[in-house]
């Protein structure tokens, strides 16, 4: 499936370590034609390129951005205080808690600023994806149509599952 | 501010008692001058109404569904296993554990149905608005810009804040 | 041990991969003679066949629905929104959290619509099965003294455990 | 409604404070005339006593045991441990903790001794009355069309709720 | 090191499968001379058992009962509902949950009925034979003697750690 | 009560403010005619105080250390660190987090130095000095006696309790 | 005491409201004769004044930043991120889950961008300044000399406490 | 690089397992020409050994102390109880809980004694050093300096990360 053109979707994580979950980002979106622009940014340790990503996403055609970190996971919110695009945040499981941490450090922004979370880990890598193509199908019939069809296959799936 | 018009956002809650703080989210959608349609809706006590404002929501011109709901909060999930516009989760405080019940149901969506979770409580029904806002302004340019003010004044607000 | 005849308990789960741990419901529930119809059906992926499955197990002569579910565990939720049967609830570990999302998410029901849930994983399986043939054994005087016999046997084996 | 006649249901619970959320229990069986004997037995304080009542359980006619109790609430388990009848179990919010103590000392049953658990507090004991009474219905017609009947009260009254 | 005679530490667990962890409690005893009765008893499936040792412990000569159990972990506050020689809880890690269930069902017992409880998994087991093994030495000095020089050469061998 | 002579208990607290919790330990070891050495001594704020208390108890003829306190409460490893007299600790509600703080700042002592820990707040202060008093029981028949008494009273006073 | 000059420390906090509980800093502070300059700044809804804040925080003489924040505490690591000198993170309790969101947010920071957490609220807001005034005194005898003496004092008050 | 001369951060571990982890917290302070005086000091085990280094190390030149501990990690507090110099505190995961115990009981201190508490494991013991650095730094030009390269080299390695 092509995705060429510019990217319309922005997916940073915190750590290069984040790239075998968020993979699978990049790979849905892929399979809806979607390009993305896959970047390792950290609210920590490269902040101002952080801010310059969320500061210029929309000018540069980004219409979603997806922030994955682990820990104290400020990425997501460091993205939405930048820019006034949709972005949505995915909790890694980092090194200790299964992930309790990140997804309070994800979900639990101030009033003001919001960041759509989703689930912990893998899970919430592909769901980042639907819900990115979900927005960006809003103004665009035929990825409505193609996120119709992704849902009936996947339901399709799941009836024809069979146990011993 | 006029808000005439079709609602652009559907927002159904769990319980009435949840009303007293998805009015907030409301309230700031009103600040942009949208619409919503506000519903009492369990997945739970009226599973088919529930189901039947989900799939239609898209007919009716909905762009984004907000759900609400405490404890086991399945409302949020079955508004996105109905539909396939952006859905977004409010955990609500419900009769105990402070919300943590509410923000993992709401939050753990399994691979393939996508929730985009905010916080639990107020802090939460605001940001569900503004992410709404958000994502309907990816496709108009005068609802991006009065985000962007939004965001200006609340800056302002903030800066402004003073210390004894 | 005959299972022949219509099964009693109808038994779902949200993914296949759960069946590693629900099987023991199943053979558990064959150890009494009960059959049970087993299905791979999602709250979210298939919520048609999952309500269906629901309303229909009355009429077809299911007495007990045994749901199992990770993460944002709905699906025993859903069963027991779309039926009067009693609903047996059972939180699967998923991919984070060790359970406790899912465990929350089944046993926090609100008011009005009850789950009774048993443990995390393979330990509430088991005791998921034992539970719906208590419940049948109300008005099977066979059944409840088979399971006087299965507790006898339990207990006597318990007892001759030894230690070195 | 009469409620006269041996009592199906025995709803033991650890304390005296327990009876105001409790007695929602009670009360919902009212609703379906369904007689319940309610004791204080505490797991700790009277175990024998305890013991006897779940023992002689089902000889004196009950068919549901529903045990209430807080903190390290082994009462439940107590029950389970002495009858084959199916027991539920209603989490308390004890002196800390908001419940999370209750639930996980009421749900995480080791295999073969199942409690079926319901939500922390007072939802919990209206829903351990409704699952009771689902239970008790298997096996009569008249039980199961009132269950009916307060469904569909509870979805009405509940689709008649507005928000202003 | 001699530890003959009749018993005086009880050790029970809900599973077979503690005596893994449960056998440093019986080691750590024997260290100090002190002979153990090492027992499989579930606080649900042999309550009668159970129960009858708690009961008989005393008139045995027992002087303190250690309970060792996972998961909803009653089998310590049976043995402390039964007799009133010190009772000792050693929460496992059970299925799920890294031992956080069952340390809660241990250690939250309710007034009037009290377990000293160690912490999770094998530090608590040495640590629940070290505290009978204090407990006992209050009438016997040369037991405390003992305790102290098992103190000193376990501060002499931490003091000799070396790192490189 | 008499409760003349020297104190066989000592009872320590991190902050005055537990005294309102912990003064029911004070009071059940009365009812048992046990005098108590009662201090407010801080693992932080008054560190020697709270090492000579522990080091010089055994030679002041106390026998058993209640420590309680809130937060990172280390009073009771302190205790236990300078003293080979049985230690049990007192979780005390702190200022957030309901005291789950507490429980794992008591409970998680690392092998090699052992703490009975109690539960959280109020019902803790009680079976402390329930504990304590079995402990010394060991050794005073008369003890022993006023210890079943005492737990006879209990049983009946919770089997007199009506419902209504 | 007098507070002239320049500040020493930068206290910054998320909202106005968290001033109630950050005073307790400044005055400690003030009781060691130590100027701050204290400013609402938020990581998301200022997120410009915040970085100006940290980045000129060293030129302007600053030599310690101490940063308060609730839910998903992000300012202390935004201040981290852009300045070396020290960080203190002192977690608010915010809107629910009793802080333990912050908490986990503000300390839980990745390898590379240090915080110095303190506990949850007002012990967290004194405990800041005293670690900062620590952090300062090792370059100022006379600083360090009036920490000892405020230990003394601390240690005598805790000492004179008396239980009726 | 040289770390020749007298040591200027303790660094002191519970137990030698924790050096695995602690060792990074050494090596990263030898990149900064450190030297640290590591030590494994149990605040249980070894109480009157850790209390003497945390009352020496002032006298010693020591300017911070670090002190890793897992379960009830109390040894942090104990450095702080006996020193006026900067404390900061590394949770290691201990046996269970996955440093939940260890996060609480190092963070939670009461008000009056400080400890600054990096996150869990490796992360937390490299921010240790770090935040250490930054302490010493105040008063050193040279070594923020180094720590300002150091950032600079961190940022330029993240920024340098790419994507297949």
């Amino acid at each position: 499936m092509s995705t060429a053109g510019a990217p319309l979707v922005g997916i940073v994580m915190g750590s290069k370590s984040d790239w075998e979950t968020m993979r699978a980002c990049r790979d849905t979106l892929r399979e809806f034609g979607i390009a993305s622009d896959c970047r390792v940014l950290s609210a920590h340790r490269t902040p101002a390129a952080a801010t310059a990503f969320a500061t210029e996403a929309e000018s540069r055609g980004i219409e979603v951005v997806v922030a994955a970190a682990g820990g104290a996971a400020h990425l997501a919110g460091v993205m939405a205080a930048h820019t006034v695009l949709p972005v949505l945040g995915v909790p890694m499981v980092g090194w200790s808690l299964d992930g309790l941490d990140s997804l309070l450090a994800t979900a639990q922004m101030p009033r003001g600023i919001p960041v759509g979370t989703l689930a912990i880990g893998k899970a919430g890598a592909v769901n980042a994806a639907l819900l990115a193509v979900a927005i960006m199908a809003n103004s665009r019939p035929e990825l409505r149509q193609k996120l119709k069809d992704y849902r009936r296959q996947q339901t399709d799936k799941a009836l024809a599952e069979t146990l011993d």
